[in-house]
């Protein structure tokens, strides 16, 4: 039912193919974040169109509404939001311990024990329970394709302590997920933490290998939570070096481009991550030439597409002059038009770099690339 | 370059075509309002495949924003915002005399002469000043289809005496913008006032008619602005009885489905209204069995599409509970669904209308029509 081929390979790139229940998913691969049960301003069908393969969706946002009654009553996630190819649900762990924080100086909503995670939710301020089980079985009433067990991820900078804390309570949470799970069509990934230091990546990573015989595949948990870029680099390249070639490696919520391109040369084969729906909403669009600021006056009359080279529909048909428009005059179209396009040229980027494996040529497309899109224009 | 032709007549209803130089336009049509230079929360590309024929351009907003100048260099409003089909654009009195009555207890915004109409925007709030001469020239910047003369809109109640002078300024300010009006492949409509007294809206009426030979068509307006239901069809009743058979007829602002039902009935052809864009993203959804308010609590298990007699994108693919999460997580995609299933509802009933009149059984669908469409569900 499951199934990873590593199709080739360049350098430590890697070209592969994952065969899930709802269909199969060309790596290195891209996958937009659908929160609460939807790519924020994209309908599925322009999704489809616009060659997304595989979305993500957020278990602590969909447990907490609509629920997992409502989801169950349903058939299932893929039935609820009417979307048939894969998705992958993530633990809810993150978004749990983002609360830890405080939020405005108020106490933490978050106590962590050996048991779980209690916290209380953003919206109506609830106590609620995640444990390694719970959150097993909240995935498999959503039936996602790839789930996540409960880990503990910690924020840069930390404690080396507490990071190897939080990197044992991941692996018993692991064992008891493990333990926990039941359904066959669900496929379940290992979380490496470690946090910042190449000693602890490691150990996480060969103690989480221990397990293997029970995973499809390994996350990278941890990373892009503020520690510099060199850091996420240098730790993904750690990582990657130890886990087995025939198993799809997921760097969790990664990224902009240029760390895609790092992350896959590294040997990364999933991606998800806010960015290019999100700097969508704030006017932040990707192009070949660089990135843009929508918003800026100098686009008032710029008449020509956003991205020559781009074939969404927002490039197709509109002007920057008109797109700023739209967003000036806060118009809900700007949105959706940004969002088509900058989750295209995250999709094309991905096209680019599976192609450019097979033909060997990936050191030049990412060079070429990181010259082009660094660019603010 | 512009004819109508009036196909056939069902009692008083008319079946027509009207020819633009950006196509061809069948009647009865309800035109989406396309406030400033986008439909809002749907895609052009939606637009077309839900039965969208042309749509209104609000001249007061986009004369603000982008403005002319933008416009101008972008070869017109068609070419600026991509729309291949024809555009209706108002004269932004509408929107000018709806400052006219101050907000929040503060001074009108509105000074109105015979010159014209003085008044503070409500962006910066600049000055700026609508001669007829002059909105007729920056309809001419936009290239839009079909054209509106300024004209002065009163609001109910009002003094008779005071909707006699708004009337005879209408009138003058039409003969003005008659010898303003250059470009011959734009059409101009004359608009009847003469508020809510039938003796006069005859006299708007035959002394627009006085205009007969410079008009393509006849506009009624100052209605749907406050007054009771009955006054409205009386009025549209009245004005339509005088119009010539062989020229459109467009009643501005109207309507709900069971005053668009009525207006026909009377022999109106062109409808406009913010009522199905504004109530998707309220959440209120016309459906053919009754009217929806998505955001209730009795939705939340309900798997059933929005309306199974519908076949619009939302209805042919998701539930009534998906649509209710996405509203009450206040998704984008939420008003996005909803605008394109409300449109659509709106598209299929001017086509059944249209089928009705051809087949002599418009009585029979609107007595059928309003039966279903009144039911709050």
């Amino acid at each position: 039912m499951f199934r990873f081929s590593l199709i080739t390979t360049d350098g430590k790139a890697r070209r592969g193919r994952i065969y899930t229940p709802h269909g199969v998913i060309e790596t290195p691969v891209f996958m937009p974040v659908g929160t609460q049960g939807t790519v924020k301003a994209i309908l599925h069908k322009d999704l489809l169109s616009l060659g997304t393969q595989i979305i993500l969706g957020n278990t602590y946002h969909l447990y907490l509404r609509p629920g997992t009654e409502v989801i169950k009553k349903a058939g299932g996630l893929h039935r609820f939001i009417s979307w048939d190819k894969p998705i992958l649900t993530d633990s809810g762990g993150y978004q749990v311990f983002s609360l830890a924080k405080g939020r405005g100086g108020k106490k933490p909503a978050v106590r962590i024990t050996e048991e779980g995670v209690e916290f209380r939710d953003h919206l109506g301020g609830d106590l609620h329970l995640f444990t390694p089980e719970r959150v097993i079985e909240i995935q498999e009433i959503f039936g996602s394709d790839i789930i996540m067990p409960l880990d503990e991820c910690v924020e840069y900078p930390v404690e080396k302590e507490y990071a190897k804390k939080a990197l044992e309570r991941t692996l018993k949470w692991l064992e008891r997920s493990i333990k926990a799970k039941r359904r066959e069509d669900q496929a379940l990934f290992g979380i490496v933490q470690g946090a910042f230091w190449e000693d602890l990546r490691k150990e996480a990573t060969l103690r989480t290998l221990a397990f293997d015989e029970h995973l499809f595949g390994y996350s990278i948990g941890g990373l892009s939570v503020g520690e510099p870029k060199e850091i996420m680099y240098e730790m993904t390249g750690v990582v990657c070096e130890l886990l087995p070639p025939h198993k799809p490696r997921y760097l969790m919520g990664v990224g902009k481009p240029e760390d895609i391109l790092e992350a896959v040369e590294r040997g990364v084969d999933m991606f998800d991550c806010v960015v290019p729906t999100r700097n969508a909403r704030t006017g932040t669009l990707f192009t070949s030439q660089g990135v843009i600021d929508i918003r800026h006056a100098k686009w008032k009359e710029d008449f020509s597409p956003l991205d020559p080279e781009c074939d969404c529909y927002t490039c197709r048909n509109f002007s920057k002059a008109y797109l700023r428009h739209l967003f000036v005059a806060e118009e809900i179209t700007a949105y959706v038009l940004n969002t088509i396009h900058n989750l295209r040229f995250y999709h094309k980027l991905m096209e680019d770099i599976r192609k450019a494996i097979e033909e060997g040529r990936f050191k030049e497309l990412k060079e070429d690339y990181l010259k082009r899109v660094s660019v603010k224009l």
